[in-house]
């Protein structure tokens, strides 16, 4: 039974090796609740992971048995991707983001993880004064351990404060050095679920390219900003991108979320065209092939993992395909979130909590996958404990990189009235011994 | 028509952008091909890449559809592995090896690549001092592309005269200034199909504990040493290893070519018992998770794909299974390698070739997916362009770090008796214009 008392808590912490909670993973976080839950004998309710929770795309699974049993197994694919994938990939694109990207450029991965980890290990070596990446907080957590991972040092702030046109002046100051090789944001933003607005996206990219920064945008949540319909390919509005601002970027495009499947770790790059053929003495150096986009392929991705699942390969491209010719409405699917996203909030709000990263310009951010909850003066690290003992686990705002005390919010596993239920009583609850 | 003459060639190369021959990858080699293959109008005989050639293993692939259907697409897999992954993985080194490893120690990887491109980003990790990776040549290109990609130096020696006893005294020499992190080769050989023997695999295994090196021990080729019968699950004789003679050792199990399964990347890695437990300092300060088991999974595959497809884990699972319980005869299906090796070697032989690496011990080399072949005097570079001249495409030794003259030959891709005859033809135009 929630809520816990503070020493149960404090004891699952140390078995679990966690000292300081705003500072767990998101795996950490899952562990400790699985203890926790055995204690107190009780279900958590689950904010702090991001698992689909909508079924996978069927088009996709259909595609994939088929290419199974055609025989693709035994035959390595092409690293640089299955024709139909990267045919579909570039019409996907123009039709959602209004974009033009060659087929030639887009490149399955396994899953954005590695997509962002090994575009990392190329910006690595395309200059060697180029060794920083920087981040726009707040952040998916992973990618920045990516970056230490393969050897650049990480550069990061919290965009809370500079918000539209004071986003020029910090891009600036933290480009100033020219030593950064890449800027890296997710949009819809992983914890905020704010989404930069044109204004913004026009200063990262023209900064970005007067400093020689490569631009690496992970749309993981495409089209989800609902409170416009991007589900018409073709017409606009088209989904909002620097794309549209600089001529040398890299998309990530996941088919974890946007088609519901993560299990299969499948996604591609985008790498514009311009970057795509640019030639970099320092990868001539490393990988002796000069071209972007070919040290992507021969260079990085073969001995990363020589490719991607041949079979995942056909499911994506069956699913851009269905999406670009209108038989598979992903944004219509993933509307699901937004509803749950509402109630959720509405949930927090009618318990005293406030929406941290609340505005794009002058609008309320949508509602979708997640968003950033604080409570009243409490530190981030306070709120994510007590939280825990009411039975409600999430992850900490500075975890990903944020400077503002909260909590993220994931609403992808709350999915039946039970489930608002609960949580709805147990914040009542909270608010009740606290206010 | 071949032979084509030299400036052909010479333009293709240009156009390859390919400057030496001997420095050129698998991949630039297809590239070539493909190229001269256009301007001669006429098909190479492929020798240069190594895709199974037989169709994938039928229990592998029903499998994977049955996942699939099940509805496994939408879920992120547990990094680690699924349980009947890692459970039968656990059996089959039990059942082919005589080795106990934990199932936890059984950890899924996008094929081998990933596998040891992730062991490598780990073992730099583990010591700061212990900055270099030992590979014994010839050897696999790609995993010392591997070590450079990774920023670990590389450090290697020919086995072709440190055979037997005299590598016991090369392997001290070369970890003497103990900053060797790990020591890597492929059993059977790739390029050569040597095999080493007992007292070889014996003086590695003590040697590597003293100096502190994890013994890498790639065994993509697993039980295709068709001189002995290995397959009989439970039985002896079991396949040759290092875990024998070491308890610090990884061993890379790729379904690529055991189970013809190269398509869906799957592999798993097996992390010694000892080595998955041990702490060490270096991990506990990059990771802040001390273990080398845990380390691995949460701070290296986690960031580098967040884990391996979920159905072709059901696959590997099943095809593995299958092997353990005597209803997959994996080692029956490879013997066809060892019929096609038989007869291009003779092929080979007859025309004025010699096999380079001739010799285990005291037997002659197995049959098998590789041998390696020198003509006269002909130095690597000069044998290999003038067989491409020819219509034969290879990669050369040098390319492999070997220091001996000649190619590899790959006899994957050469399966009915038009490939063989045609092999025929153009190794006796050679041979008559070189002899």
């Amino acid at each position: 039974m929630f809520p816990i008392n503070k020493n149960m808590l404090d004891e699952a912490m140390a078995s679990s090796g966690i000292t300081d909670m705003t500072k767990a993973t998101i795996r950490q976080i899952c562990s400790l609740a699985a203890l926790v839950e055995d204690k107190a004998s009780d279900k958590f309710i689950h904010l702090e992971i991001g698992n689909p929770g909508l079924p996978a795309e069927i088009v996709g699974v259909e595609a994939e048995c088929q290419a199974l049993r055609s025989g693709v197994a035994n035959e390595y694919p092409d690293i640089a991707g299955i024709p139909a994938l990267k045919e579909n990939g570039s019409r996907f694109v123009k039709a959602f983001l209004d974009v033009d990207i060659n087929p030639e450029g887009l490149i399955p991965t396994v899953g954005s993880m590695q997509g962002s980890c090994t575009i990392m290990m190329l910006l690595k070596e395309r200059d060697p004064k180029k060794d920083k990446m920087l981040f726009i907080n707040p952040g998916f957590p992973a990618q920045r351990s990516q970056a230490k991972l393969v050897g650049l040092k990480e550069v990061s702030f919290d965009i809370y404060e500079y918000r539209g046109k004071k986003l020029e002046a910090k891009l600036e100051e933290m480009m100033a050095a020219d030593d950064v090789t890449g800027i890296l944001y997710s949009n819809p933003n992983n914890p905020a679920w704010t989404n930069l607005t044109e204004e913004e996206l026009e200063i990262i990219g023209r900064v970005s390219k007067k400093h020689d920064v490569v631009v690496l945008e992970d749309l993981a949540y495409l089209g989800m900003d609902f409170r416009k319909d991007f589900s018409r390919p073709g017409e606009p509005p088209f989904v909002p991108t620097v794309a549209k601002y600089t001529d040398e970027y890299v998309l990530f495009l996941s088919a974890s979320k946007i088609f519901s499947y993560a299990g299969q770790r499948i996604a591609l790059v985008g790498i514009s065209n311009a970057l795509f053929n640019r030639q970099f003495e320092g990868l001539k150096d490393f990988f002796n092939i000069p071209g972007f986009g070919r040290a992507y392929v021969f260079g990085v991705l073969y001995a990363a993992s020589s490719g991607t699942s041949h079979s995942a390969q056909y499911a994506l491209a069956a699913m851009m395909k269905g999406a670009v010719e209108g038989t598979v409405n992903f944004v219509e699917s993933c509307r699901e979130y937004g509803r749950r996203g509402e109630r959720v909030m509405k949930i927090f709000n009618d318990n005293g909590f406030n929406v941290v990263y609340a505005i794009d310009g002058d609008q309320p951010i949508s509602n979708g996958f997640f968003f950033t909850a604080g409570y009243g003066d409490m530190t981030s690290g306070e709120l994510q404990t007590e939280l825990m003992r009411y039975g409600v686990s999430s992850i900490s705002l500075p975890s990903t990189g944020s400077e503002q005390n909260g909590i993220r919010v994931c609403v992808s596993m709350i999915s039946d009235d039970k489930d608002f239920d609960t949580l709805e009583e147990r914040l009542r609850a909270f608010h009740k011994d606290h206010q």
